[in-house]
């Protein structure tokens, strides 16, 4: 080929853009032009990727021209916006946010489970599951492959930093207004001390959880619960799933946590469990408990695996097993699985553009 | 009768024994002498119960002489030493920790649930339940009573106060640390700034969740979580109910909460498990997410009752219910049952003091 593709990083300057601007520069570097862009306010900053300083230009039509893959880190209403222009200009979308999982018309990708989804994309999008799907999917996807799933109970433990930076800066605020108390004792203390502002969440987080995150959907479930299932399903390609989740957000700045319990088609031991685990690409066994070895997200944070302990099997049911899963929710979680894509496309274009097709015909050619 | 029986708090001065001080002056008096024992160190302290100021005395065989319930609120050690002495003497006792509560010969009684179990105690020892199994037995036990349960699946996000007045004050001490830093944002960040002392916890609980509780027990499972699995099926005289649960310790002083995946032998609805919830004692639904309504520990901290919301039915299997609840470790999950079994036991000891038998016969008495 004669040249490495285009990227265009779109929301370069929220935290999973910065977060890519990380992994771009500590990655093999597999990319031509990297274009940073952002809402026109932030245009103008400057931000060090690959060792050099980069201009953040505003997104419009023309700083998308000419790009080949561009990476979407932004919230879901600009995504829905601006990822058709990017498509139709000719670049292969790779969107973090929920605007397009489901659809049919898009792949849903998770390079350790479902690497080929990623060449059908009709529409030229690709998208990344949510946070707390990719804190679980890898070790489960794993498991599945070996074991056959059946059914998922899932409850999260939710870090503040999947509501973004103002989940951030509630959870600090909050932390500075309770430490040194005696508040969490008597009923609302926290509440009245905390007040009426709790950020994006719908309750106080400091010294308590609250179990709700996202907006209502049908029959009381939040769409954070609806997502975990229904992107699950699709990348495991496992339509009839059954699958409950639990959303729970907890005094966490970083890394999502979710207990499992996973029913398969056929017997398991903890033994082949902790086999499959300990040898699948993207995940880190630590499970030893009586050695204090099992993951917390204050161990993980900044990592990019998928961190699995406390596999048991159950007690009652020789196809089910028990386990806890930590994971970066700005890495694996956004930034990092968005890369991973983005750079499995990039290898491609580059295979293609190596063949003489443009950018355009390698986007739409499938094994 | 002639008299009202006499009671013992055994361990007065703990945190779940305040809280009793503070039932006894609340709820209709029904007892006659109320003794306060303690270990020798504690002896002599003044303690406020009905109003008056009590003496603490020493637990020995003296002290526990003339009395006719004893409740124990005390270590699992100190409960195996002394209490089997109380009745030696001729108390019923009522102890709140793990030490008989597997013993065959010792009922495990939540008197929303199981009340009749408290007249059949060959050992003159009644039991109460650990305080997780406490904060989902009574919505679980009313939703058993119409629909059958026949699967749990739970995980716990588990208040410090769990484990006692050093867990909250590694709680409170972390925060302090971490209060105003950035920490939380780096692998290891936190468990350096808190150092090796995490209090009686596996691992820092400040910015963190920890996967773990209570001691290493077969295949990988945690004495907590085999404790929910056999309590409840005690208590629900379900020896064959499958349980899988998952405990983690979590940075909330008070009140324990469980995402509660429930399986029935028949079909249920929300509407049906509303009208249950809402008309079950001991049990408060508050289950609205749309206007804010689902219980956190910082608002039913200090309260009573299970505190019961985000109530759904699974998308996917028409028997199942999957809903959070909230309760008083210390309230509920310790003193108030307790409180509450031993309230029931002095009803029995007086109708059968008014009929002119002793305490020790009416201990034996079955219906």
């Amino acid at each position: 080929m004669s040249r490495k593709p285009a990227l265009a990083v779109v929301g370069a300057t929220g935290a999973a853009g910065a977060v890519m601007l990380q992994i771009l520069s500590q990655h093999a570097d597999v990319w031509g032009d990297i274009r940073l862009l952002a809402s026109p306010r932030s245009a103008g900053r400057k931000l060090a990727v690959r060792g050099e300083e980069c201009e953040v230009l505003a997104l419009d039509e023309d700083t998308l021209r000419g790009v080949d893959v561009a990476v979407f880190l932004v919230p879901e209403d600009v995504a829905a916006r601006w990822a058709p222009i990017a498509a139709a200009q000719g670049a292969v979308v790779v969107d973090a946010s929920a605007a397009f999982r489901m659809d049919p018309d898009v792949p849903l990708v998770v390079p350790e489970i479902n690497p080929h989804a990623v060449r059908v994309r009709p529409r030229g999008i690709v998208a990344s599951p949510g946070c707390t799907t990719l804190a679980l999917i890898v070790a489960v996807g794993a498991l599945h492959a070996e074991f056959g799933l059946s059914e998922l109970v899932v409850s999260a433990y939710q870090a503040v930093s999947g509501a973004g930076q103002a989940g951030v800066a509630a959870l600090r605020e909050q932390l500075s207004t309770v430490a040194g108390t005696r508040l969490g004792t008597t009923p609302g203390d926290v509440r009245r001390a905390v007040g009426d502002d709790t950020g994006p969440f719908a309750g106080p987080v400091a010294l308590n959880v609250v179990p709700w995150s996202g907006t209502p959907q049908q029959d009381g479930w939040s769409s954070e619960e609806l997502r975990i299932r229904d992107e699950t399903r699709k990348i495991l390609d496992l339509p009839g799933l059954r699958v409950a989740a639990t959303c729970v957000r907890v005094p966490v700045v970083t890394a999502h946590s979710v207990s499992v319990h996973a029913r398969f088609e056929r017997a398991v031991t903890v033994e082949r469990a902790h086999e499959i685990l300990a040898t699948s690409p993207g995940v880190v066994l630590y499970d030893d408990p009586a050695a204090g070895d099992f993951p917390t997200p204050a161990d993980v944070v900044g990592t990019d695996p998928t961190w699995v302990g406390r596999v048991r099997r159950s007690l009652d049911d020789d196809r089910a097993l028990d386990f806890f899963v930590c994971g970066d929710n700005l890495r694996k979680g956004a930034a990092l699985n968005t890369a991973q894509v983005a750079e499995s496309v990039a290898a491609e274009l580059t295979a293609g553009l190596a063949a003489g097709r443009s950018a355009g015909e390698a986007a739409y050619a499938v094994d």
